[in-house]
């Protein structure tokens, strides 16, 4: 079948049900036509679209090398260069279609599951680990285009650095039975970002120091198994009208706690199970962190561009370009954007094949990369904020324009270069990006993309290789070591 | 008459009658029940009926010099240490009943009109301008206990330094006519915090260099004038729910556009106009700036309180007052904190009478307040965010605890100390705070609440006494200086 | 005899012909007269001529209780809000006579005497205590005019978290023996500024959790007694012309490593010893911290008046002035400046007499002030340094004003309103404040002050009374806890 | 003669006799045994030294296309990418030979020569321009090795934004005569970093607004021109002792106002007069800008190498290596050195053949990187500091150690995982980095490197190609523009 269009994949959505609750109550009938959900659905419906593009397909698809079916790139394992550029630009497209504003596009789970395929060689041989189960999922994924969410955080029940949890009943979800079918899990996970909005549901376990062996776990099912629920938060949208709400009536994403209810994984859907050393060290060894940020920061990438824009059309609407301290704003988004794009051309260009034989980009650039954004988008945020100033807040609605009220506003509101319509337009955007409940999670979501910022600080400190520069030092001072 | 409570501000209100725009529509019947503002005006209501309080009832009121009815504290012209006391107590208590979140609660624009008052004598003699009609306005204003709202801020045209307007048909609000009866108004004013939710509308101007002789005015009219319309924003209410939106379900205030459509203000309503002088200086000379400051910083404390409390209970909840990092947010809102009262404290410790006879407190401390707050504010909805982290944003609502669901919720979302609820009404608090489109434009309120940060910092810079401390380098160097 | 002059601090510490060892050597002969203290010992000897000063006795000096001798007013035990603030006038006049550049004053270490003689009462009964032994040097410091320094700090050779010291010679100062002639002291202490300076040195140890008895113990001894040895670090002067050096030349006032070789204390120096208790919180609960830094605040308001005029007299000198980042630079100062003196007044307006009759200024305000002063200090550095740019390296010397190249100087070093040799004096106080290696050792000593500044803010949060604020939550939202 | 060495370096320059004057006094005798200019001048030897290691030759030196002697890589006309990663290469083993402590190594003019000569052709038939003089000027420098400094900024007069200077006698150096044998110049300029330590100095003009006239002209004239002098400010060696003063004793590179009093330039060093165009825009249309920035990134580098090797080993000494604040400052530096790094590969990786055949590299991720350096190299300076703590100031010197106190010194001065003396030694090569008066001036030549910071980051938004990211939203909100 290969790469579905918009059609397929709402259609394929709409038949599975999944038990998906909003405000109290279980969705009904097709979640694709639901106020809360079908801004998002009809974008997703838009870039499974552009991949039929005619303009677009050939840097969008691949053959298959198992069907010889046109596949999406994002499921391009690579093996030189030249494919890590072609994964780089597919996944701008698909940015630039959105604005960098969807952070769940498909293909950065895709890429996901690519990443896990591609480091299942280093699980064979260990106890209650299926590698195989890996590559068929990715297999099946990449032939029939699978959408998936994924859901790794526990609940947030006790964050003190000392904490263990030790529930009767599971909190956070656990493996409490394993039969002949498969293990079973019970408990929660913190947060799925369009969950129950995807074709299947991938689980396992950000790395940590300690795990118990019921946590010990990884896997991936259909949305709608039988005991898994997705409780949404309130909905982020706006409102329908894409003039009021240029961002938030298309791109919110929605999250959602998933619940385990007793949920039977069949043994063929288990990565890995029981073991801690899997769970502890999977992730980190794979390709997972290299191929997932590659795609995160080209995504993170246009969405500055896409700011950057913004930032400037709001300076030429105040005319205030000859500001020196508008300047010294801009020049920060200037100086995020530029160096966020050298990192990324650095990891590309410093990449290494690894030992499964796939192009793994350089892991260090990527991850200065993903320290260094999680500060300046909250700070481009405030730069908007900072240059729409008293203009951010008073803005009036698509039905005042469409009222006999417009003249004052045609004439009250227009701005040195705009007619009041564009300038309301222009503020509206500027304020769906950062003040609106839909900018602020954004906001939320690109600060912790990657996790804790004091634990990747933490982190990249760890990993970097210091010694040679404190080599450096030991020279120029003839250090002896104390014996 | 007196005072007011909460049922007479609601009557004299629906009256009115204000011709109110909302999303395309002019609001008919009675605004106190329109979903956009019944919580502002219920909350408002609450306020003046606090005036009533058999406990709070001496802190809030005081007996009318004129009339021997208590009338409201925010009216006193304050002539001795004491009684600035006394208003900062009064005005603690009514910032108190609402977190400090309501910018324009009855006591700002009480104060500014009592500090126009007592300072109506710099007038006299000059030319078109009517001091006597302030001090009428005055104290119709304080024996019937009326409500107001002010806008001084011109249309956002163009923003660029060198700009004046040269439209044909005004944009920026001026008298286009000068007749027996009055002045007669034509244009708009950008912005009015609560505009057609108040009796009058003050109409003045911020100070800048350069006025034309037809903007330099300045009066109050009933909202319900003649060609006054008030056009609002989208209203950031998130519900009605006091769960799942506790600040804005109560404390939405509306921003709108005011349009004067050839609006007549009788020459009794008029304080001065074609006069650019007083235009220019008034303000800066009367005690506008240390009466409103010394408000605006009594309830900024408040509002800082009640951050810090939710700020720590977050802590709380998720049991992380151990991490050094999190400690120093928490001295970061203390700090600010106890800066903002060592210098509301200063101003009264440093007050001193003014040529009119009363009581100023010192403006320097109150100017370095209002250059400090619209920097630490920002933080700290920042620090909250941060502190709630992952948390932040996958909050069930109000129904979903009403639910099937319930059990699952009290099961995977209970806290270390909270239960499930109690942990989500936190939660909900600080996102209402910091991350609803209510909450952002709190920040975007704070940070522009004195004008641009920028002049503010200049301001402070150049009305500053530098010039005693270039004379200690002077001495210490010995310096004698070039002829 | 009570408060010395200038001359008998001299010949008192040339008599005592202290330890101190000096790149290498121990010095011999008058230490007034040696190149690298004599500086120093002059700006002393100045402030003790000060408190004679017919102009100033009546604030500098008051009657002995016990002698009715005149002695100095930081030694005043205050019982009354007007104690405290003549306390304040006299520190100022010390700090103004040195633009609050000598950290040691004599007034610091007077002070923190006087707090340990006032709370010397909450030792009575303690084991190991001897409480006399601090009211009689009390008594004998502030009629005989004793100078002091103290020592605190272990060195620093491991700071991990996990760290206790357990070589088998001593390395921090430990008791090593107690024999009937009093205590023996082993070891060493990492800084004493002025060390060998001084009359005395007082030696007690900085607040912990956790002490061996070998380590818990007070005492002062006089500077040279046997064993006692003072360690220099290089001189920062940069040499004798107060033209080329304004700020080194005067006021440089030494660190030295403390070493103690088996140093006996006799009993009645003894404070306490072997008492754990007392060395955990006799500091944390005498007046200690509200009186100590009571003193160095008031100093700080001081010297950041003296950095006000210093930057403000560059920018006169450059003419740049109308520069709005330069307006904000300065405003930057003057709002450190107001509120550390709003800080320092509410700590004063506050106060509150302690369980000994003493009257202490309220800590609150001034932990905030010791949060506030090691950032914004270091920052203040920063921007004269960013106001003086190019200027402020390329600075010729007084030798090169005298010299046949003058006629150059003048010409090309002419300032806007100054001369050649006015703007270079003015640069060269400015380059001796911020990037003399004097100036950055002050920097990093008010940056260190208080001690670790992460420790501070951590500090500052776990004793802030944050349940009142709480509670205001809990009371908004209604919250019952967690059974 | 080719490449010279460092004895052939010395010779030349003591023979040139240049008019230096240092603390009033004119330089007497062989410059190269000044105490105050004796360490760089061994240290610039060393340089030309390692021109010559049988090791390094190839990769220092390639054949003069004229002569066919061995040149310095520096003067490499690059025409290919692979040409820049050699001078890239060659820049950084010089660098790294002085651990990017050197600014003005002999790299960093020969770099500037090599771009005026590579697009002297800009100037071809223009007024009183002789690019044949530039072209004749580089060869010989490239075939001699000669040593060059620059000046290029006025007398810091007046810095209002209004300024001009009208001063009846020159200040700023003009040209005040013209004659047959070449123009003369009258006035001075602010800073020639080794002025008087080179062969020759090149003059030209900072790019700005408004010229006069008599300020518009470039040359190159030997130092020893009559009536060039060169006024020293003090030298900031510590001393000699590399234990003591590790970096200031070697790279203090001293900095001197270049005073021209009617000093003749002959005609055929004259690049230009009298031309306000060439003036104004030759800097900015020359490869200047590239090429310089590219030796100057690679040698900031180079610097945060090595701080990052001294702030690993602080941290080590001192056993600080697992508190989250110390890791996070750490990775900031990590965050900086990565950061630069990327930039200055993707300017290599854009590079782009300029109209006069040579290989630019790409100016946006240079000019990035210039506006980055300057904030993040105080900062590290500030991070060293806050990991040495108060272990930065009380250190011994070499004498100490070498004196009858050196057991006191080895005992209790010991660290985690160093003896006292290396530990010594690290903490004070920290210190000499950061807080001696070498090293202020370090961050001070850092910050301005490459002008006003103010100025830089509006040139970037001047420059940055901003409209494509307008577009961007333009079409994204189907933006029509007001007609």
């Amino acid at each position: 079948m290969g790469a579905v269009n918009g059609k397929d994949f709402i259609n394929r959505l709409n038949q599975l049900n999944n038990e998906i609750w909003f405000d109290g109550v279980r969705i009904q009938g097709k979640v694709s036509e639901h106020p809360a959900f079908k801004g998002l659905i009809q974008t997703k419906a838009s870039l499974y679209d552009l991949q039929h593009d005619s303009n677009l397909k050939e840097q969008m698809l691949f053959l298959s090398p198992q069907t010889k079916e046109l596949v999406g790139i994002s499921y391009l394992q690579p093996k030189t260069k030249e494919d890590l550029i072609k994964r780089r630009t597919m996944i701008e497209h698909w940015a630039r279609h959105t604005g960098g504003m969807v952070g769940r596009s498909p293909d950065y789970l895709n890429t996901v599951l690519m990443s896990f395929a591609s480091s299942a060689n280093l699980l064979i041989g260990k106890d209650n680990c299926f590698p195989k189960n890996i590559q068929a999922l990715y297999e099946r994924a990449r032939e029939k285009d699978l959408s998936f969410t994924h859901t790794f955080i526990t609940p947030q029940v006790n964050r003190s650095q000392t904490y263990f949890e030790c529930s009767e009943e599971p909190i956070s979800a656990k493996v409490i039975d394993r039969n002949e079918e498969g293990i079973v899990i019970k408990g929660a996970r913190l947060l799925a970002t369009q969950g129950g909005l995807t074709d299947e549901v991938l689980v396992f376990h950000a790395p940590r120091l300690f795990f118990e062996m019921d946590e010990a776990f990884a896997f991936s099912i259909p949305s709608n198994t039988k005991g898994l629920k997705f409780i949404c938060r309130e909905s982020f949208i706006g409102g329908e009208s894409i003039f009021d709400h240029p961002l938030s009536s298309q791109y919110e994403e929605m999250d959602s706690i998933v619940v385990f209810d007793h949920v039977l994984v069949p043994w063929d859907r288990v990565f890995f199970y029981d073991n801690v050393e899997a769970a502890r060290s999977f992730l980190s060894k794979s390709s997972f962190s290299p191929f997932a940020i590659h795609q995160v920061v080209t995504r993170q990438i246009v969405k500055t561009e896409f700011i950057l824009g913004i930032a400037e059309l709001l300076i030429e609407t105040l005319n205030i370009s000859d500001y020196q301290h508008i300047q010294e704003k801009l020049s920060e988004i200037i100086i995020g954007l530029e160096t966020m794009k050298a990192l990324l051309e650095k990891s590309e260009n410093d990449a290494k094949l690894d030992e499964c034989g796939y192009m793994r980009p350089s892991i260090i650039p990527l991850q200065v990369a993903s320290n260094v954004f999680p500060k300046i988008y909250p700070r481009f945020s405030e730069i908007i904020q900072l240059i729409g100033a008293s203009g951010m807040v008073t803005l009036p609605t698509e039905k005042a324009f469409h009222s006999t009220i417009r003249g004052d506003l045609d004439q009250y509101l227009q701005g040195a270069t705009k007619t009041a319509e564009n300038r309301i337009k222009i503020f509206r955007l500027a304020w769906d990006l950062t003040m609106s409940s839909f900018g602020t999670r954004q906001t939320q979501y690109e600060r912790y993309f990657f996790g804790d910022p004091v634990r990747l600080s933490s982190s990249l400190y760890e990993d970097y290789p210091k010694e040679k520069y404190v080599k450096i030092i030991n020279t120029f001072l003839d250090l002896k070591e104390k014996q």
